[in-house]
């Protein structure tokens, strides 16, 4: 599997990447217990700080561990990490080492203890800034504090979920419809 | 403009058209006034009752004709509309009559006064059911009450926004993946 070389990123700009609403891999750890799941609830709120909403149901494994540690990391994947990704989101950390099981490469972060996804794009080490939703509605809301971004190709082919087993691979990039943007937008 | 044929569409599958992360387009009426406005940061909250958070921020003329009237409709342009959509989303309801400005067509909801984009492949009418998060992140907790989905074709052609005048235009749909689930999981 590909390993991206990465650079670090600016964290009030990760919207480039969350905003067209991929399917992501919420790295966690808590103890001596690490966990991987797929999410595709989340929506950036905030450009600085950082806010992304998410949403960890309950019956998911990472939701202690996530809640517990206060960390995590959202990771970007491909489409060639496609079947990797759906697998993962139909097994529990409950009875499963994700890493070990998928062969994913557990990279250090420089400021959470969750690890970073080698094989996805891009990492956003997040810290939880606000519970206060997640007992109502699941809603863990996370600043991210250190964003790792790969360096080529210029933009990831993500997968965004449809619910029913289908996906939407993404397709082409426009900057054709700029130049109706007010400067003071972009 | 295409005007697409809509059937109704089960609330709490709508998450099929949100899921992805199109730019959505907000509209919304209270006292005499209407307006439209373009939306990129939603998220699905919850299947049923069919919930959507959404961010709108308190600088848009809508967040007032949102929170006073408790009702919106999220609409989903495909790509032909993408320079209106653009557009509605460079200039202000304060001074512009976007519905007439842009020739778009407002149709009558079932169940909200805010009027459907019927330009749109789908509409969903919106009320609001959680005030909670308006003012700490401009949030919107939205309940879809009534679906319309177009007929044709199956899958919509989206646009994705990536910030800085960048979009990415949804591409191939796959089931590919889909043996993978484990049943309860579709």
């Amino acid at each position: 599997m590909r390993h991206y070389r990465k650079k670090d990123f600016p964290v009030w700009n990760v919207r480039r990447f969350l905003e067209p609403g991929p399917i992501v891999l919420v790295s966690s750890a808590h103890n001596d217990q690490t966990n991987i799941m797929t999410m595709g609830w989340h929506m950036v709120m905030e450009f600085s700080p950082a806010l992304v909403g998410c949403l960890i149901s309950s019956g998911n494994h990472s939701f202690e561990l996530v809640r517990k540690s206060q960390q995590c990391v959202i990771n970007i994947p491909t489409v060639d990490l496609a079947t990797t990704v759906v697998k993962i989101g139909n097994c529990s950390g409950r009875d499963t080492d994700k890493f070990s099981e998928f062969k994913l490469t557990p990279k250090p972060g420089a400021h959470v203890r969750a690890p970073l996804i080698d094989e996805c794009y891009a990492n956003f080490e997040c810290t939880l800034t606000d519970t206060g939703w997640i007992d109502k509605y699941n809603v863990f809301v996370f600043e991210v504090v250190k964003a790792h971004v790969a360096i080529s190709p210029k933009t990831p082919k993500t997968i965004h979920y449809r619910g029913d087993g289908e996906f939407m691979i993404s397709g082409e990039e426009t900057r054709k419809y700029r130049r109706f943007f007010r400067p003071g937008m972009l």
